[in-house]
């Protein structure tokens, strides 16, 4: 056995006996498909333990049965709804479909339990404008005040210290990160964005739906939600979060045939002439692991973040036009969910940003 | 045996002796995707008889082996390339890579044979445009005067005495299609004009390349030919010929993990408040047969002209934007290519303009 | 207009005048696949009249607007099942789920109106198996007897005067034209078949459920239903009518990554040596319309049957070995289902077996 | 910091001063999907330094300009092959075409490097019977005799000491593992055995080829090389060296329209009636890392390893039938080449089995 062997395995024994304590997690609503990439990235997380996953309609089944590949690495199994289990976490996470968190994070914030909500309860800093859009009242709206929008890149210093924590959403992710270094440079006419945006069928969630089944969506393409879409108001508030003025911004989303990834690509009227677009890229994202600006000419491929928590930028002068173009890949389930949802809480709990995080996209 | 049978056998009778007849197509270039789109779309056709299929690395190979979905409707084999075969044909299709058309086309035509050109040889109007994007010398630069643009819904009138046509793009189709009735009304601003616009693989031709193989295409998204697009000059030039006053267009096409299928969203800004945009395109396209425009808040699929010569529209005013939005979708082997030359075909020759094009999409 | 154009002109006003009967068509249950392709199909068909189509959910809703493909093909809407409607076709098509058709065929018989059935309903003799596998009582047993199969290579002469047909399934359609020359020779031992199936997934219907979501089977592929599918069964009551002594066989159905189109790789064990299995295949097959034997040595794509109703089939020796090896292909939703159920009702019907159905094989 | 991070830290500073030796490793030919794979694998390999990786025709080229997932993980860039720079390597991995590591490989041994061949060159003992089915003559036979055959799990022991090391291909790993119980246990007549084995295209190869573009094997599915497939002389050598009397084999490979999989079917005729599968699989893989038996009635999915070094299995006996059914999984990349590649690779240098082999599948 090499040195490094031998150290791995004292630290492992020393785990195993809990001398180095580890942070205990409970997830909510771990049946979707933020659910499973969730345990998929936590079980390479050194620091985390998962305890508890609850889901009422799977409770009693085990993980694997219900996730295959993750035979092997996880023995839990569902089980109900529980705040008493979930007040034993140091952190809950939240995977469930908008609605549900709001109900249950009050009880577990007064408990002194950490939130970090990958669902959509606590984006809108107006609880209004939340039940416009999401058609029903909202019953936590005292905590929006304090809920801490979860885009590193944009929030960072905000996270450290949260309570409750409100994952971006996944088009927000890609949207935001594209429009903010032009945004932050006054460099383009706020008023002037647009984004078109194309999302695999994740994006909809494991739910049994006509729309997203195999026959429907795959060998097809085609914008949907054309008449407004729930991101576009989180991605407005956020924009409006960095410009000097309100922005004005077209967002028209589609529904790509295949299964994990987003890609967005922008546009916006340059308010000055002969800028170093790739420059202003490149430096603004210089210090950000999860943050990478592609050479010049470059295209991103959602493929080249498939698995990982990455977003890859580029950025380019339109030809012959006033017109800045970005182009912006994430993984859905991963930069836009639940590698976003890791990287939120390696911030709140002092960890190295990157902690778990370092897969490799999954190429081809 | 019905009347309608035995009339029906009494007509097949005559054309097998030649009473009624037939129009003599050649082909050149048949062994691409558009070449046995054709032949697919012909066989259909109950005035076209197909006399010679033209390639010269598959001479002597039966059709139906390389393409065998055609077996049983096609006794063709393959023909090397000769001029005096094809002089026989009343018309000639060319489905051949650009570059190749514009050596053949001026034999053809001096023997007064009409010709149909898939290719880009003969789109744009400017020879020394034509040698800067595509990178070689213009061979028939004379030609280019005469040669009727085939996109029957902006250019019919022109397609029935033309000796040559140049077909449409596959792009440019979608994208003119959606453009042409906001420019025509004098409604948006000419200079604000995006097209995002989405293709399937088919579109890079049936040639072995590594980009476009099912590894590397399937399961994922991305823009390409970011720094300028072949299609950019030809959808200019024939928007301008549409608009006021000269177009800015940005145009940033993207590959799609399908087989067909062309969807673009195009944003323009509205110069007049208040527009009634559906009925602007309902009344553009109430008599065209293959253009149709979907009902309010419908957005159009790709696979809903899948197979078909169709291009389907929808439009809106984007939310809180001054920007009216178009979506396109065209199947790109048909009505971006074979299924607009058979139409351009028709007009050609005094047919009703739909003969052999009424096939219905196959979805799902 | 050509002569050819005037004959037709006249044919077409003397059939809107009622002058040349069309056959009055009803279809019970056209929101699935199978209803979506038989409106595709029979909107192609010169001889059909379609007058009625009902569906208990869409009730009112019009058909285009679920199944845009068929926008400028079909002007009707789904009605709400009514036997006195029904009652005025001379054929009534049931796309139902397996169960419904059993209820509502009695009375139509009875009322004199052919019908045939897509469903799975009447396709056993043995009520009592049928009720095993389908786990419902049987509520229409004594019709049974008099069901005709519907696929007309091993039931053709039946189907002309039947009352009643019962439509193969689609595994059993390519499984059984797979193995019927070599049984009808005597030329394999009968116990054993293997039959190792995969589907795409319009198989599992237009149903929202979880396992055929694009996110589920996409870039997926495994076997389903391991421990016995409905369909063995029909499958082996098929091939005993055929063989000499009872079969025994092997069916494992595998569920593929695609939208339409089956294939099954076929073994048997040979029972005399120097068969020329390519000669009894072609011989077999000489006068079917839609079954293509391929040249040796060439296997079948399921794409080059893709919207047609052939099935394709090759066969060979395996190396080294006294396996006799069979390829079937068909498209699930033709071949399999609708256009089947088009051919059986031209056949009852006295029409040329191959009216309406002579679309070419969309590839790519 | 916590503890466990401060002592990471020490670690990490003790392998950049040299301390803890890393083993040395070249790569030849790795602009392939075998490379690649190799290139994400290796990167979470603690005890594994890359050295060079070669490629003719990229020589120069930034390896994350090919493989763009790699970015931030690899600063190499590809260098002509050269014998010196591999001397330098403990090791040296052959992701290259069949015909190429024969060449180079002799060299390599005689200076005592190590060498794992991923390609074909030396897995059949039989050099005849190798150049019969590649076409060429074998240039390097005298190590056919030293060279071990790289599928742990039944040549375990002798790669401990192996110089020379011939990975098994995709196919022969997905079906030697599912037959193996079956033979070692004498349970199944050897005569009888059928693989209907099922691949994704990046089986065949990051090469530009007509037959695996996503336009002609996306949507589609169809067997290939019916007339004898490469694999087949290495799966019967294999099994051949399991079984009691030579095995009978046919093995029909089909191509499936997705980017990474294998799933094989396995049939065989039982000689022993009321045998316990379940039990002989389970008991057979109990301490096998990346070997995972099902529970009964489960049908492995290609997607539930996917990036992953495992091989899933299931067993059933057909419902009245003789016959005995094995599923088997891989990742053809993964545990069908790279992966395994790494297993043989910690084997012969005494690391645990699994290191830097630890991920999870991504599913969905």
């Amino acid at each position: 056995q090499s040195v490094f062997q031998q150290i791995w395995h004292i630290l492992s024994q020393q785990a195993a006996l809990g001398i180095m304590d580890k942070i205990k997690l409970g997830i909510v609503g771990g049946t979707g498909y933020t659910g499973v990439e969730l345990l998929r990235l936590l079980a390479a997380h050194p620091q985390a333990e998962l305890i508890a996953i609850t889901s009422r309609q799977a409770a009693g089944q085990s993980v694997v049965d219900m996730f295959p590949n993750l035979r092997g690495h996880c023995d839990l199994s569902f089980v109900a709804p529980d705040i008493a289990t979930l007040k034993q976490c140091d952190v809950v996470f939240f995977a469930t479909p908008h609605g549900t968190a709001m109900n249950q994070v009050p009880a577990l914030i007064e408990a002194g339990v950490r939130v970090i909500d990958l669902s959509a309860d606590f984006r809108l800093k107006d609880a209004g404008l939340w039940e416009q859009w999401y058609g029903q009242p909202h019953t936590a709206a005292d905590l929006l005040a304090q809920a801490v929008y979860g885009l590193p890149e944009l929030s960072r210093e905000g996270l450290k210290d949260a309570r409750l924590v409100a994952c971006a959403g996944c088009y927000p992710t890609a949207i935001q990160l594209g429009f903010a270094p032009l945004l932050e440079q006054s460099a383009v006419d706020p008023q002037s964005l647009i984004a078109d945006a194309k999302s695999g069928t994740t994006g909809a969630g494991r739910n049994a739906k006509l729309s997203t089944l195999l026959a429907e969506a795959g060998d097809n393409f085609a914008a949907y939600s054309i008449s407004g879409h729930r991101h576009l108001p989180e991605i407005r508030q956020g924009l409006n979060g960095i410009s000097d003025s309100e922005v004005g911004l077209v967002f028209m989303p589609h529904l790509l045939p295949m299964i994990r990834g987003i890609q967005a690509t922008l546009y916006a009227r340059s308010t000055h002439e002969g800028q170093d677009w790739q420059a202003i890229f490149e430096q603004r994202y210089a210090d950000e692991p999860f943050v990478d600006v592609l050479p010049a000419g470059v295209s991103p491929q959602t493929r080249s973040v498939r698995g990982s928590n990455l977003c890859r930028l580029s950025v380019l002068q339109a030809p012959d036009s006033d017109i800045v173009v970005v182009m912006s890949v994430i993984d859905n389930l991963v930069k836009g969910a639940s590698g976003q949802a890791i990287q939120c809480f390696n911030l709140m709990f002092g960890l190295p940003e990157s902690t778990g995080l370092e897969q490799i996209a999954l190429l081809p």
